[in-house]
């Protein structure tokens, strides 16, 4: 598991919590981390050259969510600063297996595992390319 | 303006609120009330035999929203019952002009006036065609 | 597991999707599904008799979701009427297990199960005080 | 009118578009360009020493939208990068009457006319605090 301290393997994205983000309760709502990981895991993917434009017109795939999972810790509040980290834990040869854990400074608020298939224009699963294997590869595992 | 006495003249969605359409001020965040009229709108044109879809596909057109202004009079709160009231005030060669009430029980929560132009494939405005000026006048001029 | 031919055991909420619920690949946005089950965890409630507040007022405890699995089976497009079934697993001192399942017709769009907790007013798991064990119990299991 | 050659007198936030932001008719959804508006507006008063939480604590009030207006004039897509200009228009004894611009490079996405009053606790309008006027001021007009 990624931690602040580790943060050689994980790339990671500050997210600041604004109104939009709280519910009545007075915290985050619940399903908006999942919104955070997928912005995390997008500029992940910027900051190895590619988005999901550019990954369907050169590769003609684009990525499905098939699972996941999520772990509530401790409510994150208003005006918060968070920090998502994003981990590739296993790559198949058609799936990510992708660990994401949210923090507010030492404190987990959440973690998630993401499972993502990578599939053709009609939908059927599709082996990731070799040039995005080798691209994941070395800056994540 | 339509109120809910005269509603023979308007089409009326009730929405319930759920914690995600609240914030940490313990009430319905601002911007959600635009998501309610716009499910009142899309019920209000299925309740006239269409949807986006089918116009898009009877007619090549779709409807582009080009003006928006939304009045907050009272706030609403979690696990109420509203009501969306959508009343077309005024059609255009090219656009459809839209007000709509926001109540809880007798008290206004919110209105607003919408304006929508009819497109083409190209995103050129695009006349409004016969049959939908047809069915849009009778049941709500 | 439930499913739309053993709706005796479970309750079910319809939902329909609008444009706010999609995203630019055409499709519902992933994490909007976890919206559809809570409205749909509120609505059972409802039906139970209780809402938040009530249970807040009564019992001095809320519920808090600790974790949550989805499993995304097949995509759920703009217009489509959906049906989300709400099922009690099991139920714990302090804990309720749901699992939810999301159609389109015969179609599964999605399943969650979903892990809840009752605490009190400080955030402490909370027994789920008897009067509620019982109108849970009947009903769904 | 702020624009981008202008920022001396607007705060400037970028956004970047995620899958979350956008809708079936692959462009953002109209009703999340007033969630990067108010984005912009805490992260301006952040700029200003103040977050909502500081200035109910300090001074007992907080601000309360009354009445929105927004323009739409093109387009804004997955992956693209706004800028959100906020600039105070006028200042009244309990109001502030707010102008933000989005823009995508030079081109002008939609633009916004916000009007907030500042209420105490029990929800009646209330002064602007001298300390708050003065702040306000010098920056933005």
């Amino acid at each position: 598991m990624s931690n602040p301290s580790s943060t050689s393997s994980s790339f990671v994205l500050p997210i600041r919590i604004y109104y939009e983000d709280t519910d009545a309760a007075g915290i985050v709502y619940h399903a908006n981390y999942i919104k955070f990981a997928e912005r995390c895991r997008t500029e992940w993917l910027r900051s190895l050259g590619y988005d999901h434009g550019s990954i369907l017109k050169e590769f003609g795939i684009y990525f499905v969510i098939k699972h996941l999972t999520i772990d509530y810790k401790a409510p994150a509040l208003l005006d918060n600063y968070l920090s998502v980290h994003t981990h590739l834990e296993t790559m198949g040869h058609t799936s990510l297996t992708i660990h994401q854990d949210i923090f507010r400074d030492e404190t987990l608020i959440a973690d998630l595992k993401v499972v993502i298939v990578t599939v053709n224009l009609e939908g059927q699963p599709q082996r990731i390319p070799p040039q995005l294997r080798q691209i994941f590869s070395p800056q994540t595992l």
